[in-house]
């Protein structure tokens, strides 16, 4: 009969710990800062679902869950560096009784996502700089930090240009969101994008991960934006909080494909349907990069 | 009671008018070649509904009518072409019966339908020098001479990459013709043209319309694709029979700008949702443009 309910209680961690894996994995709509915040939510929570007997049982545990985490989304650095910086605090943390460091490893978590969240608040703020009054602004798919910027600056008479962003239009959502708020929105297809970057003044877009030499990992279609905007000669801003930095070049990214089905054609022999969902923007065609820590230019 | 006749039959002629030209407006799944020997078609048909007393008010009529069937899509530049040509070979048609000169004016159009048919085979032969063996090709939209030549080289264990075609997909249209004919095709969506041109030998589209300074008129996205091609350092080559070429610059063309509904997006306040089919490419990003008398190679 022990044995039985010890099973049960096994068997109930490991569906949550999936679960929580599958949200991550499944999650093609929230960003690389939001979907890295989630995750923080989530160990959070299985802190408190490891049945160990001691700190060091707990502490392993957590490490192999959060290895699970990060590799959950393999393109996105932001969830592997705030994990990583977390798991970084719990192994300086003293030694505590379990409920201690249960504690402790919460409110690191939540010191993390508080960060974050400032972090984003700042680059928004600097963004302003940039998003002159009457600018017309380029962007592509979904950025939080590019959308609040827009609303913090809508009484400026500044409008937006948006490509839907096929598979999942991400960007179709801005524009929803955009004009529900009053901003002078433009909706257009990928196809346009060499179109209308004539008629823009600037484009700023977020970024899932900057490597080492100032590439841009971001919502595939993000580097043909970037072409596009160095033959008109517009500027191209990426805007996004410094835990997206990553140590990583663009030898170790290895891209996600995601479903052929999100492109609503199946395969069939002889015909393969690709679903990448980034690419890399060299650093040549980008103008600066804005963080919290401010507007780094590119030289 | 006589009146009321001649009324009926002059409405039915008005409608069958209109109903060409709706044809011409509304289709969106041809290319320019091909409307532009379907309006030869359509000439054809109308000389012997256009009911006149004389040759000289034979040739008004039909006049008048070639200017509305031109109109039907500025973008298109053969169909302008080659009714000209047609209206021009009528003018220098020497003094007929209305019954010799229909029989002539039909001639001369099926002569110039014919005409055209040649030079895009002949436009598919020449790509055949450029479609080495086990090439890796990209192409965009649906030109119906790279079809041809894909079909042509399928021995050759040629490749070929497109991207999707929003709105309405015509580059699905050519995989799906591509993959039955045992061509290995790969399906993608236009923001992933950054990622694959790394993946090809070679970029092969064919064009609405060639301007006079060498700028090319084609499915909005093209001069995307051209720009990514560059930057990866991929050949870029244009297709097309010479019907094709315009003495009109970048300063003449009129974009076809279509229904937003096409995006499956209503606009609202604030949202704007854009539905431009053509962009221009510049002449500098063309490797060198293919009509049957050759290859062009770009100084």
């Amino acid at each position: 009969m022990a044995i039985t309910a010890k099973w049960i209680l096994k068997s109930k961690k490991m569906d949550i710990k999936q679960k929580y894996i599958d949200e991550i994995v499944n999650d093609r709509a929230s960003g690389a800062s939001e979907l890295a915040r989630r995750c923080l939510e989530i160990a959070m929570d299985i802190i408190w679902r490891i049945q160990t007997d001691g700190v060091r049982e707990m502490k392993d545990e957590i490490e192999i869950f959060v290895r699970d985490l990060q590799n959950a989304r393999p393109s996105m650095s932001p969830i592997k560096n705030m994990l990583q910086t977390w798991l970084d605090d719990l192994r300086t943390l003293p030694t505590f009784t379990l409920q201690e460091f249960r504690l402790e490893a919460m409110k690191t978590a939540e010191d993390l996502r508080e960060r974050s969240l400032l972090a984003v608040e700042k680059v928004t703020r600097a963004l302003l700089t940039i998003l002159k009054p009457n600018s017309r602004i380029m962007t592509y798919s979904y950025s939080s930090t590019v959308a609040a910027a827009m609303k913090l600056c809508k009484k400026n008479g500044v409008c937006l240009v948006v490509s839907e962003g096929r598979p999942l239009f991400e960007g179709r959502k801005l524009a929803e969101s955009t004009s529900a708020d009053g901003i002078e929105t433009t909706l257009i297809t990928e196809s346009q994008i060499g179109i209308f970057i004539k008629e823009v003044d600037l484009v700023v877009v977020g970024a899932d991960t900057i490597l080492q030499n100032g590439e841009v990992v971001n919502k595939a279609g993000t580097c043909l934006l970037a072409l596009a905007a160095r033959a008109a000669d517009v500027p191209f801003y990426v805007a996004c909080e410094s835990f997206k930095k990553s140590q990583q070049t663009v030898a170790d990214v290895e891209l996600e494909r995601m479903p052929a089905s999100e492109l609503g054609i199946d395969e069939k022999p002889y015909l393969q349907v690709a679903n990448y969902y980034f690419d890399i923007t060299p650093a040549e065609l980008i103008t600066a990069w804005i963080t919290e820590d401010g507007v780094r230019l590119n030289n």
